[in-house]
């Protein structure tokens, strides 16, 4: 099975971008584009959607919190049908990008808090599943989580994602900064290794937590969040060059 | 020919509301929904729309500036690419919404100073135009303004506007205030009637002004909007009762 | 001891408002201003204080969470420092338009959602008491919560507030709705006298619960307002004619 | 006469940053720090006020439109009375953070589009001197504009900046960019050198324009602001070092 780089850009805000968008686009398989709500304006979105189709990346929608003060990475207790209506706002934002563009959706990955409440939430997760069922399509996430198991007694696509730049807990749950630092390359690869080789990741307070990697997660807002996307892409290309292509998943 | 009522409604902002929208549409025929710019939050958005339908109306897109608190009614020097990116985002948002309540979109009406903008500028409209293309819907505006000069030059359809609740300027251009005050209600049908039987809008400064209605715009803010939108609706039905149905155009 | 009447106005935003604050004014002591994140906007705040000043009320500050749409009944996690320069930023604000008036700060009284999270939550109370202490401004708040045991650790003057319009549970919190409802005015009567003349209120599950009263507050944004203030003015005005002065406490 | 170097800075909005705030703290005299509607966050605003003071640099308010994603650089229609409570909201929540860390406020230059409508309209620059008369401080801007004949006859100080980072036009409007590119070091020396020994700029268009130097502005969002202000700061010393110190101006 090929594994997918994926990376959350487009979070520009107005004259505020991290600048790394345009040198991802061509180290990663899909993206995960900013719909406004945490980051996001309806040019900046434009221009990465266009982007992202001429590098003839996939693109996802990448909803978030009404908090761009926040960056949609602070928890805010919702109803469901706000989720779900947050959610269905934003990605049909998108959709009418991915159209002017000739894309069509690719995936939905909620972003930051909300990708964590939805995750502990069978509530929640079935309001995104709302979405995804009304655009078709599936959903990326965290394996194990109510992000699986409400998608699946949805009849939704689920992905499970690997975060190569974030720590994990015990428990397998995420350790979400409000402002991530660096992670080394070099870590970067040997987490991906050792998900990859033994579906594990080593949790912060050391113990092996058991992951499956279907797409591996490069953020967009790391200070050298290409130099980790470079020495990943380069890592899945030697692992898969044996029986597979190394042309990028598309 | 039939003439059709609209109304601009769905212009809440989350526990803030006019409390007209369930009023008004029994009595119309086409609802403008605020799509989250001017006014207009995810879950009223939902409401409204879902309501709308309920009520067999047709609903189009009331795209408005990015200015909550000015309701859209602060003019903007904005560039054609943000013109296009903001409408396009915000009809996009509103779809989604159609499309879960198994609805089309209608048409495209630009709200409050954004619809004064695009109907002076030729480069704007084009913008607007791009989004209406887009979708294949027609768009409201006025007459005579660039709104109808440069959809007709696109290929794109237009409906001709009178506003019962506004008043005009010997320019033909309309008077908007930040917060309307209420019409009385038989001025209103007043103003109709000279409008349907002679074609023209009596200024505000006394000349007559010529104008094209093929649809009455109704206002959801001001006090008395359910009075205004049922006197209206009685004159409607009872001039187009000789020779078509009274029923609501749908 | 003379009981006041407390009440949050100036929760307008643009052109919405609830319609309620000038009937309120004549009716309350204190007037809980919001600060323009959950409601408000300069235009609006500063013509709230002038109407304020002008009925000879004094103006706290009611400062609320990041989340206009939500009104500031969203729950968010935030950290202490960001509790602190939220409810900074917003008290320095309504301060220049007191100051513009010839008011002066009477009290801070956060809102909504930010009022439940610094009741349960010593650290978010502290941070609120930076503020309190910098402006030299007691808070009005929850007996027996963080609100009163922090400020008077910090030195900080505390008012405790008696709810006549919410509900309260058995360990002695609010229910607060996101729309609230009328509440009769002859409950909200009922409950002051029981509050006032026994110390307690009874509790939606029907025990009884101690609560004190300093001051009663009254929302502005149930649908009769009014009405419940003008029937808890004449209780406590009725209440104290015996021994003291009818008049408002200013 | 002491020339001072002026910065606009704080322009940060949550996760989002220029980066360039503490590195040219050391090479100026005072900072015009957003106030939160075009940039600026509570705790963001908080932090740099707290570095400006410790660098012991005086801090003025830079209040902008309420347009976080247009960066206050979209010129919006305001009423006098809106414009003056949109600066005194930002002035005053600015002002909270200067009395935190045991500052004062030293003067008052809008942001963006807003200081060029102010320089253009006397109705809206009475309405900045509203502010700056309750303050007591004076008003940073254009020499000849509204900004300094308004500024005089209301009595209120000004100080007379020059653009090193900006081009003029042949008028003496300045040539602002949504988003700057970066100015050569020294290009911005010899604009200085220029104004500080002839009086003048040189025009987009060739003309040479009167301008007047009390302090000189270098942006903080430009890409090399850093090298900008560096080469600046030296030019400056090396110009006064024969007769005055060479210290920075507080």
């Amino acid at each position: 099975m090929t594994i997918s780089i994926n990376s959350d850009i487009g979070e520009s805000f107005g004259i505020h971008s991290f600048g790394n968008d345009e040198r991802l686009l061509p180290l990663i398989d899909t993206a995960n584009v900013a719909c406004g709500f945490h980051a996001g304006d309806p040019v900046g979105i434009h221009d990465v959607v266009a982007k992202a189709g001429a590098a003839g990346i996939s693109v996802g929608a990448h909803p978030g919190l009404p908090d761009p003060v926040g960056f949609g990475r602070r928890e805010m207790k919702l109803f469901p049908e706000e989720v779900r209506d947050i959610v269905l706002y934003q990605v049909g934002a998108l959709s009418a990008f991915l159209d002017a563009e000739g894309l069509v959706l690719d995936h939905i990955k909620p972003h930051g808090s909300l990708y964590g409440m939805v995750a502990r939430d069978d509530q929640l997760m079935d309001a995104v599943c709302d979405v995804a069922v009304q655009y078709g399509v599936p959903v990326y996430g965290m394996a194990g989580s109510a992000h699986e198991q409400v998608a699946q007694r949805r009849g939704v696509g689920f992905v499970s994602e690997f975060y190569v730049d974030l720590g994990y807990r015990a428990d397998g749950s995420l350790i979400i900064a409000r402002r991530p630092s660096a992670t080394p390359p070099e870590l970067a690869v040997t987490r991906a290794r050792l998900a990859l080789t033994e579906g594990v990741a080593e949790a912060d307070t050391g113990e092996r937590v058991p992951v499956r990697v279907e797409s591996i997660c490069v953020h967009s807002d790391t200070p050298n969040a290409v130099d980790v996307a470079t020495a990943v892409r380069a890592e899945l290309d030697s692992t898969t060059s044996d029986a597979t292509s190394s042309e990028r998943v598309r």
